[in-house]
């Protein structure tokens, strides 16, 4: 008894592991992208969005007459497992293939109708009672299905992950923002010491920040509820029910719950992918905002005697053998290592978002696959961060006021009171002498020790 | 006689060409920056944004009672000049200077003081009756004033310039589209022959694209609308009266037109410019259709007679001396050759965005820099393209009828009829004999003549 | 009982499961970073290279009587098991963690010492005969191991995978070149035709290009060569013997069989990772030769009627279920997608490398991952190319002569004859009337039959 | 008396101001692109290098009789005058223009051709006694001639403006790590503290790093060497007398200085600028490394007294009027201005080099323009900060002794003399009290106050 058996394409037969679902194509694959295989390989969410389209693709065609209804119910129930996670294993092929998916789209086609075969009792291979091509492909190509399924995969991976890491962050550091709005600090332009702020002041523009990024993102999504489906293979619907990418999409909303619908222009849809452009440019943008946090964090951070020092952060591992207290920013440099990777994914999608001919773009895989490893990359540093690192985050109260009282620019409160003049001779006799702000002023006898508790409060300077 | 005057700031005395209005501090910034002087000073639109925000500034100011009405009155005269452009030669700093703009900003409170002085009756470089520091930048800092500045040239320079030529290239392949709607082609994809499409539906993919571009443009406007002003150094609006920030940013707005107003977070609108990384990326996909465009029509209009040869497109200079009809896609290169640029200039952008360390980001020059020449370059490219080329786009129409009924896609109309075994064979026979699909279909008798013209409609098939 | 034991380190206890040999700092690490771990644990070729590193550094501290010659030897054999793949499933970790790569150093020390613990027949996790820290790591930081454990990884599969594959490639196609030495065809510059080359000169082209970037990779190799062992975690080497650093990159180099050696200045290399910067750059040089060569035969390729159609490639898989002839070029677009990707890649490399900060830079895990992907992937696409597509290309003869007797280029050979205007209305007559050149030159008069003949031979303008 | 005067191509005639030297052609490129018309014209570099190669064309022509000698005379007096740069307002071209850079190479054709006939008492636009076609371009072809003058004003540019630049920077930071080789202070990683390294190392990595960049950038050179003069149109040669490319290029190696020499594969030089795309990366490690630098320096110049504060520079510009030792580090501003920029201009470089089809690479022009621009940019912002900055780097002393002794990681020197635990519980008593290492130590009872002075010698630990 063979563990093989063949399988069938308009190129002829080919024999196929017999625990496998796939057929033809999806074997020749195999063989002709050996590229990168041990990293490539479709993951779940993308093989979830073509399960997805499949089912709708069903639920329309039956419903407008084009499949019998045992033949779609078959169908639907084997996309099902598809869309469970039930059959990834039978999803072999790589990111690195046709650049318009097509062998990926025919994996599907192939994996569904021999397991709505075996559901029926039929023999794999047979392509009976259901046809990969006639029956789960059909009014289809692989040009309209495939982006129409990595649209799918995208946004429920920005909601199912990206959304939620983020906000749970931004909401984590609201809070810090908010219990920290009376902790005066040193603020820094250029580097250098600056006007006072308050700490709640400092997290909170890291807040709207990602607040900004999160809305740019999410802003983002009309293009990419978008979907090609009913375009076929040039974008003009031939061999599809005229209604059938209307409807398909509509499908595709209801089994997702998010508000998927038929793009206006086909043709557009299959020859450019401009809208998972701006949509990587704007996980860009969330990228660009944690590195900026990150950075903080870790400078806000540093010492614990030779640096800033004015934050603690969670010791999480063994930073140095014999040197307590040096906690190494560790989360701060997973984050803005993932920011440079995304910076990285984004400059590959936007370069192949620029290489379509006529009509179809062929780089579809690669494009689809760097935004979602951008979203999986980002919603789990926002998590690993959030966890191991934001919840921690703590004033080292006694580095702040060390560095509020040496800061020579709380000077600038006495100019309204002694004048300008006066004001800059105190700040530079401090400077020249390395005294305190307040030795330099009571020295001048410009003020006096009462009149300097009474003007000089950095709490009133953060207009806060 | 001398043809120099004296100019002090803080640091001390500094002689400058006694026809300058600039002052000290510009000076300096000249001798500290000589760097890509021949190509690098500010340009118009940034110097205009300098003279609108110092307007609206004084205007506010004197509202509020920060500044009397006088003086007010002649810095709202000379910033109306630098408005005009009329003191563009007295802004002659480069790009790479200081990275909050300070110098830039001293520069347009220097030119408009004195020039106030001037106007006012007094001597240059006394600072009186019109102070630089204590007038024309009341309440202001560089760390607000600039990136104000870089949002208004960026807005108005998106009205002014880019929409408008983007628009016209737009309407012009709109109008195409609709012309040639009946001219039915061979489609394309991966570069091989597909079934047929309209050349009408061809164009209208590349207007649907730019359509998309726009908007996304568009889209990111919002946060460019969002100023900085009334943050002063910091964020916190210290030495600003506390509804400077609002006042000024309603002036702006009426000044220029656009809904500018008072950003809600001053800290992020110092520390971070993430609204011009969202608005780069959003021209980086307006290139990457320009790009697919471009590409589309230098490949249609390839030949004369060894490559596709679907379109003609005007011929504007010599291509080659000796070989008439080699009209090489001259517009379409400069496209492209922008599209690159604004690649990069958005990577410099992208990568300066993620760059800012605690209350500033001190990258800001360089950011409006690319941002602004990416705006000029597109709308330039777009205004050529469109002249020089878009208009005089033509369809080379027996070329389009060969290439379409030697097309053996057109086999695919069969299939309803004769079934799909059938259809094949005849294309099959047709490609290995190298004869025309009407004949294929003849020889195997498994169509008529008078079928054959009945049943292969290409316009049919294009659902037009 | 238990199937876990208690690992410590100086944080203290936690639980291991017990047949994984890593102990408490990886332990930690699964826990603390849970980004990407579906798809970035590291690969064999940096598990392997720390396998390496670990052998030469117990091989160098012997020597140096740093380690007893039993501990020593029990290190070699456990690190020897890691060289060659044995132990790949006991490295965990991913790519997102501390900056340093501290924690996979330690689980190359951790899985080490344990594993020469089990040898010895001590009990795992009780550091003893061979502790992780003291001994495996003796005389190292992760600030100099990791970062020679990147330039051993990336030197290896140079040579191992991406030097062989794109060789072979590079031959076949000057296999190619050479066979077809003397197949005349129409050149084409701006996409437009222009006098004839021959196939092997535009197969030597691209053969050209990929001997350029080969050397360029090539040459980017004695920066890589240059070893960060010795500096330890600053760059003084404090805590090593002073000779350690020279003899383990010695032992390194006999090891692996490349000329590896001590980096000269260790403060620069731990602080930065130019040589990986440059190393990404020359593979994007490559990315971008394989772009040209990859487009260049699928637009050669295109039809097969309405194309350029002068080269047949490989049909591999279905391309259009009924449509004979339509070889989608697969291969070129697999190729494709993996230069866009390494380009993102090099760009994350790149910004990454920007980022050090004093005696440190902290992307070090994302660097050598993007380098290794980069390498990886070029290298399968080159083998996938060459297998399915470089050895199968063939010249389509019929379209080549057809495409070359209707290019009115060939005119150009008249001009020495007949003069530059009387050659110049012929191709004009010819280009108007749409005849053949011939037929033009004939229906002058300026040229006989017998002269056309004699005149116009288009191998002699190839000057092959 | 008209102000025009009449030129002519195979267009026709064209109306062209009577004081330019530029015929039809440039006039026709003027009109057809006006694209970034104020910033975008060519600079000296690349005119000159089209003169020289004008001028070695013409010695090469006549030597090898294809020209009469007097005319060759009169073209190399026009070319030495373009050389010298007295006829640069005559190239009035911008970079987006013909990708190929056609109508700057007739620019220069035309420009030579109507001066030389100015010179030989000619009517000028008559194309009589020296023909721009005919005679200043004997033998060459857009598509050769504008890459050789690529490549030759990208050598000039890097000798002339960049190596003296960067070696210059380099020697004054190296006689500072010199001069600083004696200064302990605290090492950081992670931007934490760490054990102790002298100034003269940090500093020397700084040199280490630029001495590698530039040693990259010297490695790029030889591929910029090889000249494409002597393919023509499509690389074979037609219509060049066949030693022609050969003299060409050793002409412009005895005219410059530099070894030039003719490209072995001229299909590849002119179908594909892979030498310019490794020489722009390496100027990317360049600007990656100057990125390294002006951070660190900024960094340890934070302050004045809330930072690092560990160097001193110079104040160049009044920082803030109120704020004396507010010294903004705003050369290296400057710097990492320039640096993203080059990053971004390397991102157009490398993604135009990828994008040749067949015969030639039509973005020649934003390529060159992009190297010059980086070349220049990087040279200038090297000289501003050795100037303005790097010249006046000081230590501060008092900072750097108050942060080592503070520094806990110099408790690693007593681990051999008390051993681990004592030692590791020493820093721990002193980071949880806030005391000094040495009071804790002594505190301890582990070390006498003698033994202390004796065992911790920072210096010692630098291994310098």
């Amino acid at each position: 008894m063979s563990n093989h058996r063949t399988e069938t394409d308009s190129m002829g037969a080919i024999e196929v592991a017999s625990d496998a679902y796939w057929g033809a194509q999806t074997q020749r694959s195999i063989q002709n992208f050996p590229i990168g295989i041990a990293r490539f390989k479709w993951q779940p969410p993308m093989i979830r969005a073509l399960g997805i389209l499949k089912k709708a693709a069903a639920q329309a065609n039956a419903e407008l007459g084009e499949l019998p209804a045992d033949v779609a119910k078959s169908i639907i129930q084997a996309a099902d497992e598809v869309i469970a996670g039930k059959l990834d294993q039978h999803f072999p092929l790589v990111v690195f293939q046709t650049g318009s998916g097509t062998q990926s789209n025919m994996n599907a086609n192939e994996v569904i109708s021999n397991r709505a075969i075996e559901i029926a009792g039929g023999v794999m291979g047979s392509k009976a009672p259901v046809h990969p091509n006639d029956h789960v492909n059909r009014g289809q190509s692989s040009n309209d299905t495939f982006p129409t399924a990595m649209h799918i995969a995208v946004v429920e991976q920005l909601y199912l992950h990206l959304f939620p890491a983020v906000e749970r962050l931004r909401n984590t550091l609201a809070a810090k923002s908010a219990e920290y709005k009376g902790i005066v600090k040193t603020g820094r332009t250029h580097l250098q010491d600056a006007t006072p702020i308050t700490l709640g002041q400092e997290i909170g523009a890291w807040v709207a920040q990602l607040d900004f990024a999160l809305h740019a993102v999410k802003q983002a999504l009309p293009g990419v509820y978008d979907l090609a489906i009913g375009g076929t293979a040039v974008g003009t619907g031939l061999n599809a029910h005229p209604r059938f990418g209307d409807l398909a999409a509509h499908c595709i909303a209801q089994i997702t719950g998010y508000p998927f619908r038929s793009a206006q222009n086909k043709f557009f849809a299959l020859s450019a992918h401009d809208a998972l452009v701006n949509l990587s440019a704007s996980l860009r943008t969330l990228a660009g905002a944690m590195m900026k946090i990150a950075n903080d964090v870790r400078w806000l951070a540093s010492g614990p005697r030779c640096g800033i020092g004015e934050l603690n952060i969670p010791e999480n591992e063994p930073g140095s053998s014999i040197m307590p207290g040096k906690v190494n920013p560790t989360q701060c440099e997973a984050m803005t290592m993932v920011c440079v990777q995304v910076f990285g994914n984004d400059a590959a999608v936007a370069f192949a978002g620029s290489q379509g001919n006529f009509q179809l773009n062929v780089y579809k895989p690669v494009m689809v696959h760097n935004v979602l490893e951008s979203i999986e990359l980002l919603g789990d540093t926002c998590n690993a961060f959030h966890d191991q690192c934001a919840v921690g985050i703590e004033p080292n109260l006694p580095k702040l006021k060390e560095n509020l009282d040496k800061n020579l620019m709380l000077v600038t409160a006495l100019n309204r009171h002694i004048g300008y003049d006066k004001a800059a001779s105190i700040a530079k006799k401090a400077h020249k002498e390395g005294t305190s702000l307040r030795e330099a002023a009571l020295a001048t006898g410009y003020v006096t020790a009462e009149q300097y508790e009474q003007w000089i409060i950095p709490i009133d300077m953060t207009h806060s």
